[in-house]
């Protein structure tokens, strides 16, 4: 069924990913930002955005779609404002791009915002806010992206899985991190389900004709994040990251994108992105911030829980991953092993190391 | 079973709610913006953050937990960030104080951050950012709140509802509107079932061991957005909200806050709140702006529906109800009508006038 899997150090499979991308004729800065995107997401258990998007984005490049030498612009509109044109490069390189100037504005003025024009997918969206967080800032971002999801009572899908990301720095631990879909599960939950012949759990995923469904072969679209009945809440969401990542970047909405997987491979995609900075210290001394981000975590994480299970707080079960994988290697599915193989061989680069793990 | 209602214009419930808090010795101003937030929110729809939360309020004066004549302060602490001292008096004034410092700023540079401390309830949040909106900017603005939901997988209630809320201008019409609490339901949904002796939805609240019940009596507590199942999603947005408006402010989390029903009302809460504005016209240009948010709105809107249903977009339920309520006048429950004149006769004021519409 392809779902066997070996491990990978970090190193071989940065190695790997950053080859491949050279070898399309990816820039440096924009191999080596997609590479960290995407092992960093690996790292963190975030399998649906991590290395096995790499597939698709050498289709991407090669196709057309992606623009593999962009030349970058940042625009600044204001004090604590500004835009960064991805000049239809990869997303990631214009999200870390954009995320260090909102990191530079927010330091002098306390808060700042910057939006991503004419990008593509970025993977992660907590791979952004997560480099604000290493740097002592809190921060938000978002994405739009193609139709997936019902809108509240509707019946067809609209709305992209469109992700909501915040981080904010804890001293002596890894951030506080929320990275979420605003649909109830993301579509490669589906797939996954779909390709082990599992049915679906109730009420996450509609048909064809937007009845929800437990067959995960029939599933057309998912539901919002509340379901049937309270997916209004979700729908709202998703409209959020919407109104800031499509309509304030004037890129196109949901429904106007060509979708990620095709059949058009060669147009650009012209995605948007929005991300907010915000310094804590503006707000209060360091020490009551730290004190007071512990005070609520350690409260948080030792709550009663449902038997057999722990309460965590955002973030924690990433960062639990993290440290098994940096340890253990990064698992690669049987499937993905062979499309690696084989993409190696038509890029001609050396193929992933396996089983060798540095840690 | 106090569920009958007759209508009040909303002129005659502002005169009522101002004039009750008036003679608790509220001042002028802050009894205004009180009043404003509540006879919005009711106008809106949204009871359960309405005119209702006068009786409560009364009471919170009276008791000492609210000081009815607080002296607002605002220390700008950076270009585009500052923090709003709240004197312990009513959350709403300190909040529209706070919210327009935050306009302010965020019109010389773009985006703002205000933060208020040493606050109280601050009734419906999408009274701030729909100031916001209505002066041509977009904001978000969230609270903390006294425990009611479980965290994920836990079985004691530990964060407050926790709302989120987002609002931003369209051009010829009633601003975007979110403004949600984080669990799935809000725990007046739960005593208004209870009183009615019906049964709950499935899965949206708790008993005293923390296992979903039907039984609106036996609930002790809300589910989190999400459910059992996908509660970490709300369980984290919940958790954001904690972040900026009870760690960034240095105020308590939620299980470290006085009840808002008591028993102790005479001593202050010490309630955080947090708004962001954002300047949409700092990304692009007015018509720009404008054309992509009637493009998104007016497809959202098309979409196919549900049998009897209609996909709408957030705001548009609310915007529906004031229209209807402009015209019919404002509801009042049998039950709130009894507890309106026993108020008017505590505090010798003219009782809210009935029936006599004026749109």
């Amino acid at each position: 069924m392809g779902t066997e899997q070996r491990f990978c150090s970090l190193a071989d499979v940065r190695t790997f990913v950053l080859d491949a991308l050279r070898a399309t004729g990816t820039s440096p800065e924009s191999a080596q930002a997609v590479t960290e995107a995407l092992t960093e997401a690996s790292l963190r258990g975030v399998d649906s955005h991590g290395i096995r998007l790499l597939i698709h984005y050498v289709k991407a490049v090669s196709y057309g779609r992606v623009n593999p030498t962009p030349q970058l612009s940042f625009a600044q509109s204001s004090r604590s404002t500004g835009v960064v044109n991805g000049d239809n490069g990869f997303g990631h390189y214009a999200s870390y791009f954009a995320m260090d100037r909102a990191i530079d504005l927010a330091r002098e003025s306390g808060i700042s915002a910057v939006s991503v024009i004419n990008s593509s997918h970025f993977g992660a969206a907590g791979c952004y806010v997560l480099r604000a967080a290493s740097q002592g800032l809190a921060a938000l971002g978002t994405c739009n992206s193609d139709s997936f999801v019902l809108p509240h009572d509707g019946i067809k899908p609209f709305h992209g899985t469109n992700p909501l990301a915040f981080a904010a720095p804890v001293r002596g631990e890894r951030p506080f991190l929320m990275d979420m879909a605003t649909s109830i599960v993301p579509w490669n939950r589906v797939l996954d389900l779909r390709m082990k012949n599992l049915p679906l759990p109730p009420e996450v995923a509609v048909d064809e004709r937007g009845e929800p469904t437990l067959d995960a072969k029939k599933s057309a679209a998912l539901l919002p994040l509340g379901g049937v009945q309270y997916g209004y809440k979700g729908a709202a969401l998703g409209s959020v990251a919407e109104v800031l990542s499509a309509v304030m970047t004037g890129m196109g909405h949901c429904s106007q994108l060509l979708a990620m997987t095709g059949p058009d491979l060669s147009t650009p995609r012209r995605l948007g992105h929005f991300f907010v900075v915000i310094d804590p210290l503006r707000f209060l001394p360091a020490e009551l911030y730290e004190a007071g981000m512990n005070a609520y975590l350690t409260d948080l994480r030792s709550q009663p829980a449902r038997a057999g299970k722990q309460v965590m707080a955002p973030g924690d079960r990433e960062w639990k991953v993290q440290a098994q994988r940096r340890g253990h290697g990064i698992p690669v599915t049987e499937s993905l092993e062979r499309e690696f193989a084989s993409l190696a061989k038509q890029l001609c680069v050396q193929p992933l190391r396996f089983g060798c793990i540095h840690g």
